[in-house]
């Protein structure tokens, strides 16, 4: 009821009335008041007027169960939503509710991480409330070899909604990090568990880790990694951020399991690509080498053109996007 | 100190005498007498004797961790046994003693499950004690894609350890099953978790399951189905079938992590291997085929010898051995 009453409130620009509640959900005005309350002392700004009834005047940057589920447009992904106030990772948790059973579409977020796990290992300490740390468990049926797809994919429903929320201009660098005026903002980390006999997926789970509301990075990492607070100047709510990924994806995961290829997003992510027509220097398992970014195939491979023409389809590696300053 | 009097005790034809066991682990005689007195307890038949000391008569079927560490001739896994008596599915037990850190070469064993999986979803209700239910948690530095080759190897090591412990002909079903006279005996599954982006494994468990003292089969399975005590006659002891196997496994496994490939074990895996030079019928994920099997290469896969002489590498899917009665 908390949830449907916050939707409600979120969706009527003047007041709701106190018999409204009462008529919709069958139940007395003291289990409305009730309801009320906990939401006041939640942080949400609730104006009571007598004969006029309830009116939301200010959402705070609360991220909760009732906050997210009443904000979320999707239809499958999302629609359950496991917010815990401290955890190590959400990937772990998340990794941990999928073994127990947990559906596909169950989203695992945290107010905290006290051990967020970034591609390299990198991690730094947190306060509370500044980032989105968040995991999807998906149960797709197709085969393990497309899973790194869902990478790319989470990458770019997350620029498009960094967009969308803040105007920002956020750019991929391919496959995994998402990049604004060349600084590290987000991170996505996908695991996965399969049986290797049968060659099927038992989950997966795609962890994204935000940096939204932080007010000041370490020095030793402050040239590498920004916030959405710090490039654009003010603070940015999680919730809605978090809902819009989350709608994003659905729709772009959506497509790709039509197709089991990129096309779908294709010509959207290589606009987001970091470095694109640019030089970049491939870290390549095989050696080192540079080239033009002609930007990522339908099969999620970057192609890179040499300067004899021939053009390498990059698998895996690290890519470093030319700047003013040298390669990023 | 139970697990070392037990091994003194296993290892000393005839008598142990107290004040030795006192000595060795300074320890009082009150001490060593409740130990005795708890293995005793466990089942063990152990002689005491004034002045001579103990003497241990007869090990019963006895699968705890004392028991099978005391047991264990291997040097790196199975060193740490985590015994239960019963579970769901030791898979799934190992699969989150990983996720919480458990170190390569913890072996997870049950006397009973509850819910163990079988390759085909099929199972039935077992009764304690007439199983080998274990599952090997493993942490190899490989690439996933190499995966699929230790349940080759598990294959080949229990094939070995049941052909050592009961002389009995122990055939393997590629890739996964082990027959006896045509009917399965032992089923295998791995199970990985990994990181997509690193391409790179968090853990794998190689699940074992062996039908070793089962007397009676449900009519609908028994055509298919065997055990090792209807086939030799006699009760195995499972404690030493498991430290065989685990030996075997030890050392088939790190012959693999020198080549990377199944060379250390191909030659001793095709001599096992059911249907050999005899006609098999493939249901290849891309359709069926009959040919003759030509035995596993060294990479894992299966090659059968069609009837215009091509031959086809076989990577995943059912194949069935022509046998007396139709294809088993």
């Amino acid at each position: 009821m908390k949830t449907e009453i916050l939707t409600m409130l979120r969706e009527t620009a003047g007041y709701v009335s106190g018999q409204a509640l009462c008529g919709r959900f069958g139940v007395s005005r003291t289990a409305v008041w009730k309801v009320i309350n906990s939401l006041k002392e939640e942080g949400y700004e609730i104006v009571s007027t007598p004969r006029k009834g309830y009116r939301l005047d200010h959402v705070p940057d609360i991220v909760s169960e009732s906050e997210l589920v009443s904000r979320m447009k999707t239809k499958r992904l999302g629609r359950q939503v496991v917010f815990l106030s401290e955890t190590d990772s959400t990937n772990t948790q998340a990794k941990r509710l999928a073994e127990e059973g947990a559906p596909e579409g169950t989203l695992v977020v945290a107010d905290m991480q006290t051990a967020g796990k970034g591609r390299r290992g990198r991690s730094w300490q947190q306060s509370p409330g500044t980032m989105v740390s968040m995991t999807l468990i998906l149960k797709p049926a197709f085969a393990p070899d497309k899973a790194s797809m869902l990478t790319l994919i989470a990458a770019h429903s997350v620029a498009g909604a960094i967009k969308a929320v803040t105007g920002l201009p956020a750019g991929i660098k391919w496959p995994n990090d998402i990049v604004i005026h060349g600084k590290k903002t987000v991170g996505i980390l996908t695991e996965m568990s399969l049986s290797v006999e049968q060659d099927s997926i038992h989950y997966v789970v795609v962890g994204i880790g935000i940096n939204v509301n932080i007010r000041e990075f370490p020095e030793e990492i402050s040239d590498m990694a920004t916030s959405l607070y710090l490039e654009c100047g003010r603070r940015i709510s999680r919730a809605g951020l978090i809902a819009e990924v989350m709608e994003r994806f659905e729709q772009d995961y959506g497509a790709f399991l039509q197709t089991e290829d990129l096309s779908g997003i294709l010509e959207e992510y290589n606009a987001h690509l970091a470095g694109m027509d640019r030089e970049v220097r491939v870290l390549d398992p095989a050696g080192e080498f540079t080239g033009i970014s002609r930007g990522m195939n339908r099969s999620g491979q970057l192609l890179v053109e040499k300067e004899d023409g021939s053009v390498v389809h990059v698998y895996a590696g690290e890519v470093s996007v030319r700047g003013l300053y040298g390669y990023v």
